[in-house]
């Protein structure tokens, strides 16, 4: 893997405060635990109000997680002035996300002007052991100087 | 399009029920507003607690209130004891989610025994007018006689 | 649906001749059956070079029509210079493609300047009937003034 | 990662006559380069049947060969009597798919009595040098005992 590199060296700064205006990581309780040039980790916590009907987390609250995390690894290498958007994402969920506590990964693999590919990991964290539950394959779109409810 | 028809007469019944155990259901305030054979539509008004860092409904919001969707439509055709999981979807963003009010629907397009494809598409309500914001593509197995958990 | 509109009068021009450098689409035996903005219909044959290990039609062959139909519904929609290149696609089988011909359908569901979102379904032909075998999500990008290998 | 194992010690025999039995592998000029338990690469030529509009690999032939190793790779850990099917595939594509020689990895990410959930990888190979130049996520149904047309 090509180590990659930010164009912004305030990009940590610029991470972290437009993951502090994401309503949506406040109520997941969801939390930065890692934070470099290409690479987001995210964790957040079970809580009876992101759960499907068995009591797991909610294959759309473990999307929610994951597409932040790759989201944010994206932003991580654009330039100081672009905002971020994803065009699309597919998730696999692969078990149920059954467990205390969860480890979002989100990892840039093809960084790009535009166009930026990631890939998201999902963990359940139990007792101390990890299982991977879901992955994510997430395209992202930089846009600079244009309304972006447009 | 083959009209479908519901295994379980008490269908309705089983899926509001499993809807009210939801608790990512209740975090996003959402409504059941149609329940058919096949056919399941979910209304979600804008809230800040789902907001991502542009203040329109998070991706992952929109997934979660899809995916329900697409869930329930499939579980109206599976049998009495059936548990309904989500083995993948793909969501496409097509325009920032950016409204007061979002209606969300779920259809299955091929029910099956064990694979059940359904399609999702996912309104912002403006001033009388909906406008198409995003698009599912989810695939659902149908559980019998086993542990979710396993 | 909005009715779409073609910036070039010579799309369907410009799409015939992209169509015939397609060594893929020769090898399938493919022939463009629908070519209006935003709407492509493709043709195949079933025939032994194309089929997977039961005798029905490979499933990357099904994809690799679908997205000559979808990526062709988009470019009718491009200006006269751009060339059209396929970011992403999804496919769901619905059933094994079975049958002795086949029509892809390609069609727009959100042009845009840089990003445009189609959608494919494939349906076998037998005997004077249609089924529904796949359903594709494909995002495309308009390239314009740029390197393509770049 | 857990080292995957074969149930059927004769898997690599099946796989091998499964994929003589594929009319597209042929077309493609396809080699089976490895095939151990849960992974599988292919090697594709460059050749003009093979191609989009603008010489390089179709998208949807990428998605051929890819589709196959994960099948493959999904095969070599099922039953001796099992047949595979691909339920659904995303392939995202990195960058154009230039070069004379191509290897198609997959790789089985969670072997599962029904389902089967796949990753796979294409590289273009150019003067001794590997580019990623797509990445596929790819289910997998194993099929025992029943009408695989049904």
């Amino acid at each position: 893997m090509t180590r990659l590199q930010a164009q912004d060296s305030d990009y940590a700064q610029r991470v972290k405060a437009s993951f502090a205006r994401q309503g949506a990581m406040q109520t997941l309780g969801a939390e930065l635990i890692r934070l470099e040039p290409g690479a987001v980790d995210i964790v957040v916590d079970w809580a009876q109000g992101l759960t499907q009907q068995h009591g797991f987390l909610h294959a759309g609250m473990v999307s929610t997680a994951l597409d932040s995390a790759c989201g944010y690894a994206g932003l991580t290498l654009m330039p100081a002035d672009a905002a971020v958007l994803t065009i699309e994402f597919k998730i696999n969920l692969l078990a149920p996300a059954k467990g205390q506590r969860f480890r979002m990964e989100g990892r840039v693999l093809k960084p790009g002007r535009t166009i930026t590919v990631t890939e998201g990991r999902a963990f359940a964290m139990d007792a101390g052991r990890e299982k991977l539950i879901a992955t994510m394959g997430c395209t992202l779109m930089c846009v600079q100087g244009r309304d972006l409810a447009d």
